[in-house]
């Protein structure tokens, strides 16, 4: 395996489909919301992306069986509405640099391949989101902007940078005349964060006029409340007692000078 | 050498040969298993594996000859048995992402090649074990792992990468039709572990179903048994002076406050 | 995309061109100094460098829009003088070695291809300056030597590295019958530094025989320095505080002992 | 420049030339030996070495001209002796693995176009080395080895590891059936040593049986140990003071407890 692949194991015959990228990233948020979308449409396998840019190991699953890591691409025929959706996550991003671009490349190979228009990918925004998480958006054409903020997107700061394969899509989606989307969740990033996923996906169902139901993500979502109080409550107290200690020691010198 | 390549020194016609990869890893115990084998079997050297993904320097030897960090393959003719076997051991890993692909490719090629239907590889897992060293199996192929587990292995841990050539073998040896099983012993990892080593070799031999004597390891396993004493004592004698320490500057932290 | 690439967005017929090109680098010496050209002189875009060596993430706009990083070329038509100008400056330099060496290439082909005979490369050189930044200079001919020192530039110290984009493109233009000449403006370096760009700019403007209003620098000038006198208090400030720290603890150790 | 290249500035008709090769490494052993025979043999320049895998810097000489990093080449005629000689130093070793084994390969590539049989690397080998330093060889042919410890050498250490290009060119002689030999001198390896140098030199000439003055190196080694032994003062002076601070502190613990 010289370069990035795919692997087709399916044939298709998409109608106006629309693919949505999700690697794993800040908090998680892309592959959260794709492994969601393929388990509540039923999506189905569609190809396999294998790469020598992908970190060097493989994993075991329950049975002992193996594989290398890899990105997966899903599709869902979508029977009542206008786009059929090509859904692509997987294990890792690229480890290098050149290994980006190329991940990145060969994807907007494989959607040019089955006449893909329109292209989103999903992301984390680092930020300590009070309420309901906001998401933000950046675009290569308008009409699609336009289309995301009145589904209740933010507008992406300006300068800030859209780091990997979910920015690198959209860079190189130019020069394949092919529209992107990029729909970032503010998350705090260090855990999984469902609730981000969610307000991605509203946003996102909302744009392209499709259906999916996403109270399923609730369980997953209290559990990820519950967790974080967990972890707030360890460093107040770890701080607490750091606080304690500092006066203990003040007293010292202060008895010694 | 702009690529990784293999450079063949004897001709051989194999009968059904089974591949066995022990590069050097944790505890060393592939490297500890495949060299036992050849010494024991009186395996004769088949080829050689350059890369420039190995680090960039050479090894001198006794009588101040040179040469360039390779892999070696080692060629058993089983005379009695079903399997001969073709073993794969080295000097080092790839240093670099794209070189541990590389070399798990070239491997394969060769595998192939000589018509090998089934590969080993062989490594360590981290763990102190107790009692005797588990050995822990994961495999491309169901019935391959059953013959494993029946011969005394542990399925792998869901979840749990098998990093380096070992685990890429496995990974890669689907796309060329070859069943692939990796062996890890139980190791702490951080000394040469032969009694890990005697473990992985116990069940490669009930599993394949061929002879070789292993009481020739025990003489390096009690040379390594005192070794883990010895550092153990030198731990604990270190642990107490550091706990002796700490008592005196708390005695006198309390005079002074 | 595989390889750093140039796509050029407009036509031009170049009178004796000179390519000037200034990089991010200390201070931003080189990339303050291209912009302010652009924009004084009303500089139109020629041409855009891709690469998969520069860091992959892309930037949004204040619309949300998205864009890869790139290098740009701009192109000034010259109608009172000799020479017109190709401006190029960009958002990044290449993350790694070979990159940097194919980006210096890729824009020294692209030079020829326009027919420059000569190029000049701008960079910061990390000094505490008094007074006026200085400008260092080296080159490939002693005649485009000559001209920068007789425009007020300092020959730059024998076995100084220039390095990056600015000092490549200098070493790699001997194979292609390119005079180059290199400008480092004296900066601190950690701040954007447009005093340190000006003093290129007059070198500049002077050696090449053009005519630049540098009066629209003043601004930013002033501004740089307001930041760095403010940055001094601070700094001093921390100083002072460390200072009596020191003398509380000395006191304190003097008791006990 | 995508690839390691050599660029020849003049032609030459070697008598059985032997190859000698000293790129900076420790304590600059190589490039000081061939860096003293090319001055004291007056031997010309043959050829440029470039690589994208040198640091990506250029250097700045005193008339402010610029040059890429490079190896050079030197031929010397002997005119009185048997074996012509090609040296080679330069400014740097390769920044990357692979560029390591390319530069090793491009050397030979060299070698083998001018017919050279014999190559002789030099390095150093790192040990405070007292009185007279050793000189440690280690070759790819016993007879050209036994020749080196006839003039004075030590057969190198078993499993002693020979890093970069001294290294790599005699494990990839092998393949293009070039002799060669190495040659270490004994050094602290982090200051210049001409010291080490000379050792190397003698046993090269002697080797080789070829004629050359060393006692032009007397200067540059009585410099050498006169800045050593200031280094060594100031380093006892440091740790003189060390010790006392010690003792003061201990004094204080001792009154307070």
């Amino acid at each position: 395996m010289k370069d990035t692949h795919i692997k087709e194991v399916a044939q298709i015959e998409p109608k106006n489909p629309i693919l949505v990228e999700g690697l794993p990233g800040l908090g998680l948020v892309g592959k959260i919301a794709i492994r969601y979308l393929v388990k509540q449409l039923k999506a189905q396998k569609l190809a396999y992306l294998y790469s020598p840019h992908f970190p060097y190991f493989v994993l075991v699953n329950k049975k002992g069986s193996v594989r290398l890591l890899r990105g997966t691409f899903y599709f869902w025929k979508n029977k009542d509405g206008q786009n059929d959706l090509i859904l692509f996550t997987g294990d890792s991003q690229s480890q290098t640099i050149e290994g980006q671009y190329e991940i990145a490349d060969r994807t907007l190979d494989f959607a040019q391949k089955h006449s893909v228009k329109t292209i989103v990918t999903i992301g984390g925004y680092r930020m300590e989101a009070k309420d309901k998480p906001k998401v933000f958006v950046a675009a290569t054409a308008q009409d699609i902007l336009d289309n995301a903020l009145h589904a209740g997107a933010t507008v992406s700061g300006s300068g800030s940078p859209i780091v990997g394969t979910a920015g690198l899509i959209l860079g190189l989606a130019r020069f394949d005349k092919i529209a992107a989307l990029c729909l970032l969740g503010e998350t705090r990033g260090y855990l999984p964060d469902p609730l981000a996923a969610r307000s991605v996906l509203e946003v996102l169902k909302l744009t392209f006029n499709f259906d999916v139901d996403l109270t399923g993500l609730n369980e997953d979502i209290a559990k990820a409340e519950t967790m974080v109080t967990r972890l707030q409550k360890i460093e107040e107290k770890r701080a607490l007692q750091a606080e304690e200690t500092r006066k203990e020691e003040d007293k010292k010198i202060t008895y010694i000078s």
